[in-house]
């Protein structure tokens, strides 16, 4: 019996954007880089590519943010929402963003949004996205786990409908955001710029085998679906923490944490252990930005997903209401 | 033939200071364990210990300053210097700094400054003074490596007159930074913690055993005494940087840097090398801080240090020009 194949749209344009966390600093370079080279190279009639500096203010200051986190903005209500002199800029940003790349959840919005990160976590390179079943991702994630044998490379599942979906890559018809670590914010290490340029490399790869009419089979891929996030243990005062993650958990993205595995070591050096029931798999353990928003460690669920085959589709008409259909 | 035996006064009163960088958190978090808890533990008749949180402001942004880098205003041109209402914080806190813990120079400063600091570089941990004849320091570094056999324990000499020397270990009779790493800023490791807390520990074991008479044989032990800086390649018109560590340099601190061996990475994937004629040793190397200072690395030579024995001197009086003297 023949598998059959699913047909999308071409994946026409994507957007490479890089310092929507301006201490992030791989996708800041990558981004120079791109706007240094790219115009003539990428634009190569199977695949338009824009490359978009998010926050330059932040990037000029080398910080996170300067009045709040832009990667939270992009849910309707923000994007949507009011403004005047005392809005953040990050707000302003982020319409100017969802102008230029959206408008999101219409048919102008560009095809692909990949939104460059880094984190202090081990967490290897990720995709993380709000769907797990958008086979354009999951086959863009599962051509890479191929193509980069030697780099752990997983995706990461947060399930929010998109209206809700806070971060700049949900603006695309598709779109995830790329997390490449460890790295500290503010410092640019060799071998992560080179796993983050060679995984958008892949990708814009990828887009043009698809763009082309390459058939890519279906599969099964591992996704993990985010549970819950724990937070430190913090003195009810002051709110300082009071232990950091423990020695045994630091580093251990992705290996299964289990009820009564070490997970803090207190300043004194008392270990405090994971009380939950469910054995579940750590990741952004430890990430720097992440204390802030109370936030030690997130848990997952890791789940087997079957993925079709996949083709472009051809013969595109885009209909008035803003939905596409085979022509013929 | 008998070994002589230097005589130096007690070291009577300790600092210990963290949050000199208020996003080097080991430091922070363990002066704030010993506000907690050190105030009888410490203060044993044999030493007096005063933990200092040396720059709160900066502490609470979880920054490494707010106005200017708080650990090079301890020059006394800077300490000596007029201050206004538009003088920055962190200049006011080092005048504050050299009251409490000075005034740098005199009798009334404290025995031994420990100023406690992260790097994000592999640097295990440094004890950073100026000056390799400084006995007291030099024995005390000896002692860590001795007691900490696990870690790497390394001496870095920086060879400025006291007068100066900017940071506020200088503000002490005796003192030095200690680095510990590699930690990213912002973020607390458990390892790291651990190892600065023992070396606190340790440091505060050999002053009592000091302070109690006890003769520390002469040894020999080798010291980096810092040769230059070196800055990343960067863009004439931006100042951008253009490369970073080379993957083979990356987190290969203290271990030798011959010429022509590679340094730097270009964006676009070009090999720099070290184009000196002298093999040094680097340190430093990626810290974070230091890219806006424009040290991409540190290069040392590598000296053996012959330290004599040493002990306690007893009945001392302190005269009137506030040097001191052996009463009988």
């Amino acid at each position: 019996m023949e598998e059959e194949v699913m047909h999308f749209p071409a994946v026409s344009r994507v957007a490479v954007c890089g310092g929507t966390h301006g201490n992030e600093l791989s996708g800041v370079y990558l981004v120079r880089e791109c706007l240094k080279t790219a115009k003539k190279a990428e634009d190569d009639g199977l695949v338009s590519v824009l490359a978009v500096m998010s926050n330059p203010r932040a990037v000029q200051q080398c910080r996170r943010y300067t009045e709040t986190d832009l990667n939270r903005c992009f849910t309707q209500a923000t994007l949507n929402g009011p403004v005047s002199d005392r809005t953040p800029y990050e707000i302003i940003r982020s319409q100017e963003l969802n102008s230029l790349l959206g408008p999101k959840g219409t048919p102008r919005a560009v095809d692909l949004v990949c939104d460059l990160h880094n984190t202090t976590a081990n967490m290897g390179l990720c995709l993380i996205a709000y769907s797990d079943s958008d086979w354009i991702s999951l086959h863009i994630f599962r051509y890479l786990q191929r193509q980069m044998s030697d780099t752990p490379v997983r995706y990461i599942h947060f399930d929010l409908p998109s209206k809700e979906a806070f971060s700049l890559d949900s603006v695309g018809k598709h779109g995830f955001a790329i997390e490449v670590g460890p790295q500290p914010h503010g410092v640019m290490r060799s071998n992560i710029y080179t796993t983050m340029k060679l995984a958008v490399q892949h990708i814009l790869d990828w887009v043009r085998l698809f763009n082309s009419g390459a058939v890519f089979e279906g599969d099964l891929v591992e996704v993990y679906s985010m549970v819950k996030n724990i937070d430190y243990p913090r003195d009810c005062e002051t709110l300082n923490i009071t232990a950091a993650i423990h020695p045994k958990l630091q580093d251990q993205d992705f290996y299964l944490l289990s009820p009564s595995d070490p997970m803090f070591q207190t300043f004194s050096g008392e270990t405090l252990r994971y009380k939950g029931n469910e054995p579940l798999y750590p990741f952004f353990i430890n990430e720097c930005a992440y204390y802030e928003k109370g936030i030690a460690l997130s848990l997952a669920r890791r789940r087997c997903v079957k993925i079709p085959a996949i083709q472009m589709q051809t013969g595109i008409e885009l209909q008035d209401n803003g939905s596409t259909s085979v022509s013929e």
